[in-house]
């Protein structure tokens, strides 16, 4: 159960660079591929000869063309030309609204007349010098809302992550949680506290003492179907927090897009965003390695809690005041999914 | 198709004595730990919070914590404690009778007020500090009375453990079986045969000629739901057999605790425990190496033999005289489980 | 869906020269094993007794004795003796009609009443000194009509062996097809091209120039129920082609035995005869290898389209000319499928 009139984040630009990609999308097995003057395209992986996957095929021309008998795909699902074949009478196949931006590929899996690419959600620091990215990317089998959950109540974190990120001022701080339109926000601030080691780490690679107490702020922000960006960071204590000059924090933007594969495995798009030091990859490689490692200690709680509800399905589970971001998060799903069912397809997404 | 009303063996204390353990007993998922005392609990591997497995998570003031957002539970399922949250009105979840005795820990995964520890089997020899024991787990992919018809007909020792237990004289040696009670033993002697590997090393092991001509004796004992002890040993030939004085002999029980896990699959808990030599530690490692590498012929042509009935549903097998140990043990377990439907549930379990 | 009232190849001889083997063929899980005299027998791999499979057992006089309990089973499928038990009464297992013949074990999984080994084909180069032959096995997840479209159209040499007998002349070559009977033929005829990789080495290991024009041909033979022979060589160009002198050319029969396991899966028995310099072992071995990693890279193709035909289960295909051979087969496999569900059971096969 998700939406598909929406936008989903469906690989990254390397991920097609050199050949096609085959991946399951909201159980749809799609074909990317960069076709003419290097545009991204998205087809059914199904050639409409003898059925071979396309993403099995190769770039040549601009045309996907299918690997077991040559037939020349469009980027459009309109069959180009095939070796001694008259291709006219050729049946098509679905084409995908697709666009490259923000250093993603995304696909709209739903009705394509409905595809406006204003919808994709704007990255402002993808496109700002003084922003640096890293990520990857976690195939984790379980409903893509048991990973909104996890990301709207960061209390996991004092468990999950307890080594790194996790400290117990998180269980012990209040959390309140908003809506702003079809948004969520989740914010969690604690005042004066010893930074973990993942901050102390951080403020000492940005020249600040690490061994002083800070105040930490966390800030989740849904919008649908199911990207989540988090603002994190410490301040020196008493220096105004999250409102800090400069000189003072140390902050960055938690990236997290969830493409549902199936009705119990996605594809976690994780990376981090930051203002410190953009121009130095070393600091880049070495945050994503080591958010690599605290994003995948997440990895088999939620499969197996995923195993354990279906195990019991019939269960109703506890929704606490530190779940009300995964809860609104999933009314605004549901409202999507209604929307969908009647018929009444509204534009499901807004800015990010 | 297992009886629930009974005590199975769980695991061993060593599996639980740092972390808590996860394992499915009878088709239920259930989380064993060590709480308040060092006692032994077992609960629903469910935290009512949002379902992920408790055995996930940690050991904290005899509470078995979470280590998805850290609710503390109690060791009879009730929620003892959450970070921030009042827990009054939380749902319970089910806790199992369960006991750690004579080296095992035991459960009750049916009805919690039928559960009797003193039907928990005695085993003698695990308090006595004349034996010694050494033993196993395997999982196995078969149903677990295919796993009693095997060690309650040991014919299979002459094909499946040729090189080490088995010998032709095996099958030439008429079987005896006889019911007492709600158990079932199954007897084989065989007199002035030639020690197989196996016993000729126990014999020279324990100080006796091992190549001169024995008497052999194998007596199994089954008792419901599915453990089994087999006297086996061998003495010089003429000495008096399975009545020979000590030094004219060598015997030792094997031990055998079924557990269903599945309808087609075992945690199978497998042991020897011996009265010579018993504080002699490097023979015990030996002897479970042994045995160990002797059980684990019988996986691949269990876990075929299973497939097997499943692809042909419809056969009848045959039940030859040599059967009849396993045809007993399973009658015993139909009238078990007849007395489960009709909910005329009586004890179903007697010393072992 | 395939027919059962034909011949298969089931395995080699060398699989079952020392034990028996199990392996299923057409859903039927069957144990072949060479009996009294060497002869070969296929039994159903379920042992009466207590429904261990035949095939983890061993060889004894001329019987298969079952590897648990010792039933020794006759090559008829009665019980030929058991250990202190009287077997008149044991009721039989089903045997199949199977022939080792042209280097191959030949099953028949249907009505054995109608199995005639005279319709098993006759491989001629099997028993001529002045041919060799080499191969190989690979199981793939396909149904064994892909495979066979596989084969009847060789335009995929072009794309998925582009680096050794692919070339883009096959593309535009025109194909014919035609029947004889039962059986179907498609051949297309290249003049005056440059030798790929593979052919160029064949001439050159032959003692002939490699790098010159061509003429090259692609004879498909197909009979039912799933037997594909292929004539392929090339000669120097203007030589004569297939007609050529030997001299001039280097030419030899692709040899494809398809055995259906399951509906989706199939035993593929590839290999090559050869009738230039048979007695060279090292050149048999050496064309073994290159042909098992070129029939290597259909598996990943066919594994794939056969998982995509599954998921798009209301999909057709196209029947393109090129895909002449595979379509006049599988008619003929419909037909036999058709007398097969009408009891008007035909002998399928004729000579090969």
């Amino acid at each position: 159960m998700f939406p598909k009139n929406t936008w989903y984040v469906a690989c990254t630009p390397d991920e097609i660079n050199d050949k096609p990609l085959g991946r399951t999308i909201c159980n749809d097995r799609i074909v990317f591929f960069r076709g003419a003057g290097n545009r991204v395209a998205a087809l059914e992986d199904f050639c409409p000869h003898r059925g071979a996957p396309l993403s099995l095929g190769y770039l040549e021309d601009g045309k996907l063309v299918c690997g077991y008998h040559g037939l020349a795909m469009g980027c459009d699902g309109q069959v180009a030309s095939m070796p001694a074949q008259r291709v006219q009478a050729f049946p098509c196949i679905r084409s995908y609204p697709v666009e490259e931006r923000h250093g993603f590929i995304w696909v709209w899996p739903g009705e394509a007349a409905m595809a406006d690419p204003a919808l994709i959600p704007h990255l402002a620091w993808a496109h700002d010098p003084q922003w640096a990215y890293g990520g990857g990317l976690y195939h984790i089998a379980c409903d893509y809302r048991l990973m909104i959950d996890n990301l709207m109540d960061l209390t996991h974190e004092t468990y999950v992550h307890s080594s790194s990120i996790g400290q117990k001022e998180i269980d012990e701080a209040p959390v309140t949680t908003r809506l702003e339109g079809d948004r969520v926000i989740t914010s969690r601030f604690m005042e004066g506290v010893m930074p973990p080691p993942f901050w102390r780490s951080a403020l000492e690679g940005n020249g600040l003492a690490g061994d002083v107490p800070v105040d930490r702020w966390q800030i989740c922000r849904f919008s649908p179907p199911s990207h989540i960006l988090i603002d994190v960071g410490v301040a020196h204590a008493g220096k105004g927090g999250h409102d800090a000059p400069a000189e003072h924090k140390v902050s960055s933007t938690v990236v997290d897009f969830i493409t549902p594969e199936t009705e119990t495995s996605i594809w976690y798009f994780w990376g981090m965003a930051r203002s410190f030091r953009p121009e130095d990859t070393a600091l880049t490689e070495l945050i994503r390695e080591g958010q690599g490692k605290i994003f995948a200690e997440d990895l088999e709680m939620l499969e197996q809690q995923q195993r354990n509800l279906l195990a019991w399905p019939e269960r109703k589970l506890l929704k606490l005041n530190i779940d009300a971001g995964g809860v609104q998060s999933r009314r605004i799903i549901d409202r999507l999914l209604e929307a969908e069912r009647t018929s009444d397809n509204q534009l499901i997404v807004r800015e990010c």
